[in-house]
């Protein structure tokens, strides 16, 4: 049973996998070893041949720069700093920004040992000093690291004379969502921020 | 993106996953990739390479027959029908049975096209004429295709003369369970078959 253990030990590292999902999923491998394993294996060795992170903004694909950097159609005086992939894949799902994006590495958590250093914040400086642009929308979380983070990089790209249009992601009522269920800081934020 | 698309589409595959969740996955597996991915891959394959059914019970290992059939410490009097590989782990984990087993292919389902041939049951008289056991134990599920399979195997057994004790799991208030939680079947068959 020692190959199976191992692989449901694996399995169970990853995020959303516990110990029981990891069993069943190892035994639905197992099942269609032809149909689902096989190709999950070359699906993989092909991510791990092919995909790197892109050096300017961070996002991993398989062309260097990446697809969005070297896209010419995209407009590269509008820069938009996410705190990971995941983040920036949203966005593009929504298909509703057109320009470049900075990927962090996080949020600053000096709890979590998370610096400017880790966070790729002198990158960032580096590449805007390089090629400037008009503005920086920061797409950060609203918890308090991610206001935090949004913080120090507005300061830190005053600090080195880097004079850039901030903006931030309206807050508010997500479309479509009822008042009733939303959280008393949300409703204060929408009231007080209100069109 | 499509190298990275066609593995977040395997992985949606994966029973307990969804798209969502799937993309988290693929990205974990991405930003570790010499400490996850790798190893997730070398062990898939090997499990691959090394895991085959056991000809005698359906059993998933690496020997053949499967490390429970060859034991010869474990009781080949007693045999136990599971309807598949996980309910097997169950049982091994709760270490209480020290019989061999039977593992069938689910249970009867007419609706979705799985008749006696596709469980199995052949197999399972077949083995069962050839060594005779003193006693089945049935832990199918207590739905209503668990116990069709339940009595359509007890009924197969004596219509092939094949004389033998067949037994099922007990059924009330699993252990720790309040009253208050449980639903109205289970508590009218505790009552029903109180001890």
């Amino acid at each position: 049973m020692t190959e199976i253990e191992e692989l449901i030990k694996q399995f169970a590292h990853i995020p959303g996998f516990g110990k029981s999902s990891a069993r069943r999923a190892v035994l639905y491998l197992m099942k269609k070893r032809e149909k689902v394993m096989k190709p999950l294996i070359d699906s993989m060795e092909k991510v791990l041949e092919t995909i790197n992170p892109c050096p300017i903004c961070g996002n991993l694909d398989s062309q260097t720069p990446c697809h969005i950097c070297s896209d010419q159609k995209r407009d590269s005086s509008v820069i938009c700093v996410v705190k990971d992939i995941a983040d920036l894949w949203a966005l593009e799902r929504s298909a509703c920004f057109n320009g470049k994006y900075h990927v962090l590495n996080g949020v600053l958590s000096p709890i979590d040992g998370i610096g400017p250093e880790e966070l790729g914040v002198p990158a960032l400086i580096k590449r805007l000093k390089a090629s400037p642009v008009k503005e920086i929308i920061m797409a950060l979380p609203t918890s308090i690291e991610g206001q935090t983070t949004l913080h120090y990089i507005s300061s830190t790209l005053k600090n080195n004379g880097i004079d850039v249009k901030v903006s931030s992601l309206a807050r508010g009522i997500p479309f479509g969502g009822e008042l009733d269920y939303m959280d008393d800081g949300t409703i204060s934020l929408a009231i007080k921020e209100r069109l």
